[in-house]
């Protein structure tokens, strides 16, 4: 690593790595810099997958050998639980230990926003002009299905580029942000007292991708209840309670912009649920999975625009028309495009 | 309407209707039955429809003839705003009204408690005995897509079976949930006081959807700093500031199991909203987009079965161990994939 740059791969760098690959991207002179831990190169490349650029195929072919170093955790949580505190803290912690860190925010669209309200400038106070900090916002620009797409390919970009953690944190917990949470080795849940009891905790459908339970604002009134109403949902559940599967620890923590209490904690469940992943072979299934699961994505997206070329949007918009005055039914439909593919 | 039969079209049912289908469900003689308002029939087709199973086709081509009539409300926000409790006193105002009613309650899957955790048998206690009203609660059964799939399959059922209003309360603030939100044709958003600031809300994406917001829990402290937030976040907004379109109303309301203040405003909001949809034409276009949709998702389930009838499972599991060694790249991976269809 002869120079690692400035650290922030943030939507600036972004755009003008956009203009970069229309004027063609020289893309293994990009991935020989991001290794060298250049974060311009990492920030055009990660726009050059986030895009779909021309370029996103050759990007994913030069990435490919460099993958699978970083430890992914997950972070995710309901609004205002302190997602944003706690993985500054954690990054804190982890430079601390001497880690390489990339972040990964996703935040759903907004038009109010234009993307990410909070701004990276907001979110990079702490780790700005940090060179082992890579911080990228992800917003999904009004494509359904646009943050799955684009989050794994940010992930190799940051993982080929070498970090040796990268944190995905979520907002929200619906189930695009649990598909993207379930990217990661290790999955955090964030809970904190007073945001509804345990039965809206679990109606929210967080429970069952928790490895580690952080009860965050553990200052406050009513944390010990919450960690009980945890205790007594996981002892409800299916899998955990099967012998030789993982028994989410749940931490307490107090991450503030000035205090860390309890991060250690959390940091050190990590590593043990790590130890689990790797002994208990669970770590290649997940990856596993997940490659899977990207594979088959693209392949979707590969046939839906094949369906594209092969019929035009304006005949899905009159079998749609015939559809809402009850002359045909979507499957029918259906059918019609997909029989001439 | 000879009969309306029991009103509740649960879980219970459900699953008595997935074993008729298996000795073969008589689909004409059901969809005359739930047109007739027999509850059993509505709960059977829905089953029909959500399970995927063979009858799925021939349900939806006979019941196409009939949708259309149904006026659909989408009522979305985060965990803990009081959604259900909203949910009953609409339903409460809308029979008063003597409308028709059927109610598609979408709760994340859990395996916590294999469903939804508050359960039909809480949820319908204000209703049972009323014949019209129908009650589903969807489960996404680990299916990812599952609830996007088979919602507007069980919209279709309701809407089919003689319901004014059909009422799609979705759990979370997800991307899954504001598809399925996008269901609607006017969507609630419920805030509730101290739920998280301005900021907040928006980075949970649900300003972008709501044609009507509900400030619910109006008799808590911050009711009046919660409009005024979301004033300031719509004056900065895009499509609304725009002439000819429409500007979401900000309603208050204190929903409970006995009070309903405020909720006439929202219904006569919601009866705004529909005559402004239909002059200007965003009716037909909304309905004819969500057809689009399904139809495009329809055709994609279909090339995705395709997939794994020409590779069996185990072709992409055998890629996937390929891209986790980095030995290929997802692409190329669903280049093989794809190419052989």
């Amino acid at each position: 690593m002869t120079s690692e740059g400035t650290a922030v791969a943030g939507p600036a760098a972004g755009a003008s790595g956009g203009r970069r690959s229309r004027r063609g991207a020289d893309v293994p002179a990009l991935v020989e810099s991001a290794r060298n831990g250049d974060a311009r190169a990492v920030a055009r490349l990660i726009s050059l997958v986030e895009d779909a650029s021309p370029a996103l195929r050759e990007v994913a072919a030069a990435l490919s050998p460099h993958t699978g170093h970083a430890q992914v955790l997950g972070l995710t949580g309901a609004p205002g639980v302190g997602k944003s505190t706690t993985t500054t803290a954690l990054v804190r912690a982890l430079r601390t230990a001497g880690k390489r860190v990339g972040v990964l925010a996703v935040d759903p669209s907004s038009p109010f926003s234009g993307g990410a309200l909070l701004g990276d400038r907001v979110r990079m106070q702490d780790h700005a002009g940090d060179s082992g900090v890579f911080i990228r916002s992800m917003a999904s620009r009004g494509h359904l299905g646009g943050l799955a797409w684009a989050t794994p390919q940010a992930l190799r970009v940051l993982d080929a580029a070498g970090c040796d953690v990268v944190l995905i944190e979520t907002v929200g917990v619906g189930q695009s942000e649990l598909e993207i949470a379930s990217l990661a080795d290790t999955t955090l849940v964030l809970v904190a007292p007073g945001m509804g009891d345990g039965i809206q905790a679990a109606k929210a459908g967080i429970l069952e991708v928790a490895d580690v339970f952080v009860v965050n604002k553990a200052d406050r009134d009513g944390a010990d209840q919450t960690v009980r109403d945890l205790r007594y949902m996981l002892s409800l559940g299916g899998r955990h309670s099967e012998a030789g599967h993982w028994r989410p620890p749940i931490c307490k923590t107090v991450a503030s912009r000035d205090t860390d209490n309890g991060v250690d904690g959390v940091l050190s469940r990590i590593d043990q649920h790590r130890e689990w992943l790797e002994s208990s072979g669970e770590l290649h299934r997940r990856r596993s999975e997940r490659a899977a699961r990207e594979i088959e994505a693209i392949a979707l997206a590969a046939l839906r625009e094949r369906m594209g070329d092969v019929h035009g949007s304006a005949a899905l918009g009159a079998l749609a028309d015939q559809v809402v005055a009850g002359a045909t039914d979507p499957y029918r439909a259906a059918d019609e495009l997909v029989a001439q593919l």
